[in-house]
């Protein structure tokens, strides 16, 4: 394993968003210590970490300037926390979605830390004010919020606790921008961060849609892919009112009056009754049947079309 | 001009969504009659297709199996009304969002149009109940909207008339899917149609986020064309929330609390005040200064990378 001088990641856990990590630092040059308190997790993830980095340089979608036998060369497995936290200058949990465990994972690293290192968590979900409460290092630490599947999606929401330093932010920015992310900053925490407001805010409008007998799902969700979703995967929806008009001010003197009415109409926050969970499940079903293998394959034909969208975007960057 | 097997089109009003209707039905093989009230509006309609089709085909972008020159020769001007809607099978209208011009003409299209032509409307928020009020034949009466700009972004929202007839709408839905779009069925009119809802949706909480000081405008625009917007430009929010989880059913059983529960933190329906709208506008002038030269060349970039993204989506058709 090659040592390197971009500096040392730790990747807590080695499940699916922790190998995603793992690729991303080491395609920044970092070198990645990968720990999981599973042995067998560890092999299995950095035996899946070659498949993929080999598909990915064979389909010409590897990232960064090193070849895959260096990235590859960058990761490797770490059993023991104690050794994986040495000299690190990032750590970036990556355990389920379980407050409790979080906060215990937290607590040993917290015990064990230098004053310098960042730690970092990659929750999609749990506030930051909860997940850090009481760490003594509570200024090294920040919510680093990826989107599935990150290779391919660069988002990455920073979102602090109210004493996270405010270099710990700006380092963490840094550091994302390095291994080739997109990150922003939420300024204050809040409940479901940004990115999984606005999708709420969709999906709640999509679900009374449906419910109301408006429109179909699958309609629906053409609405969004060969509608919406097109403008959107390249300009936000605040450029987009700015483009739709002479500017944001003549958008706002033009639009604002109606958009408040159509707003006006919509109706309470959804139940997500079983009833129209299940007429939504039988037309998503009509397309990607939701057994395992239906859904895989939906889901690599998903990212396929992701990683070829993340070059295009590359080719189109405005001047 | 060639007379076509496919059959004739009338499109009243010959400005940027007329002419864009123009070269898609052209696109699909039918003879296209160009009407409006201002003769030289046509022939700069037409000159101006003429130059934006040869572009089309340098760029290896122009839709359909006929050749430019085969395309052009289906389109032409037509200063009579009377004379352009003889023999039509379907006529769409493509003038100002003004319900009273809207009304005028098609009262005027009612009085010497058959049983069987389909007269529809390109508008993205007026609702056919008014539209269409009190016309002879409502039953051929139906909104086609199209979404800006349409040569590349293929949906068509169809939103009937209490009164339109079921085989109206089947008649325009084959219609557009011929032409290349991607019509989709609202089934009762509703303000905003569908599109519209899920655009106020998400502007409403992109709004209160900036209003709150939890993001800044650019970075809000970050988490939809770097995260969300990616996977939008492929699939819809349903089959998102279907892929996220084992299916939709395992989705909800999963999630639906959580989403609930952010839900209930929305504010009200923001202001739109000026204070806010100066504050994104000076974040959006930062990228794209608000003059008419920067904002068109932002939108020429736009449409490059819709283009680019409508082939590259041609390419990934799921087996």
């Amino acid at each position: 394993m090659a040592s390197s001088a971009a500096g040392c990641v730790v990747i807590v856990g080695s499940g699916v968003i922790g190998r995603s990590w793992a690729m991303l630092f080491a395609s920044g040059g970092f070198q990645v210590k990968l720990y999981d308190i599973e042995q067998q997790q560890i092999r299995n993830a950095l035996e899946n970490i070659r498949k993929e980095m080999k598909l990915l340089e064979q389909a010409g979608s590897l990232k960064g300037s090193l070849s895959v036998e260096e990235q590859l060369s960058l990761i490797s497995g770490c059993p023991n926390i104690q050794e994986a936290v040495e000299g690190a200058m990032h750590i970036q949990e990556c355990v389920p979605e379980d407050l409790e465990l979080k906060k215990k994972i937290f607590a040993q690293l917290d015990s064990i830390i230098d004053d310098r290192v960042i730690l970092s968590s990659s929750t999609s979900c749990l506030m930051p004010s909860k997940l850090f409460a009481g760490l003594v290092h509570v200024k090294q630490c920040i919510v680093a919020h990826p989107v599935n599947p990150p290779y391919y999606i660069p988002l990455v929401e920073l979102v602090p606790h109210p004493e996270t330093a405010p270099t710990t932010v700006d380092r963490t920015h840094a550091l994302m921008k390095k291994i080739g992310q997109c990150p922003m900053r939420v300024q204050k925490e809040v409940a479901g961060f940004v990115l999984n407001r606005l999708q709420y805010a969709i999906i709640s409008e999509a679900w009374r849609l449906v419910e109301e007998g408006i429109v179909s799902p699958s309609d629906l969700d053409l609405v969004m892919s060969e509608g919406l979703g097109m403008r959107y995967a390249f300009i936000g929806p605040l450029e987009t009112m700015h483009l739709n008009a002479e500017g944001m001010l003549s958008y706002c003197d033009r639009y604002s009056e109606g958009i408040k009415h159509v707003l006006q109409t919509f109706g309470p926050i959804p139940e997500f009754s079983r009833a129209t969970a299940e007429k939504v499940n039988q037309d998503m079903c009509m397309k990607v049947p939701d057994d395992p293998e239906h859904l895989a394959a939906r889901r690599q034909w998903r990212d396929e079309c992701l990683m070829r969208l993340a070059k295009l975007k590359s080719q189109v960057q405005p001047q």
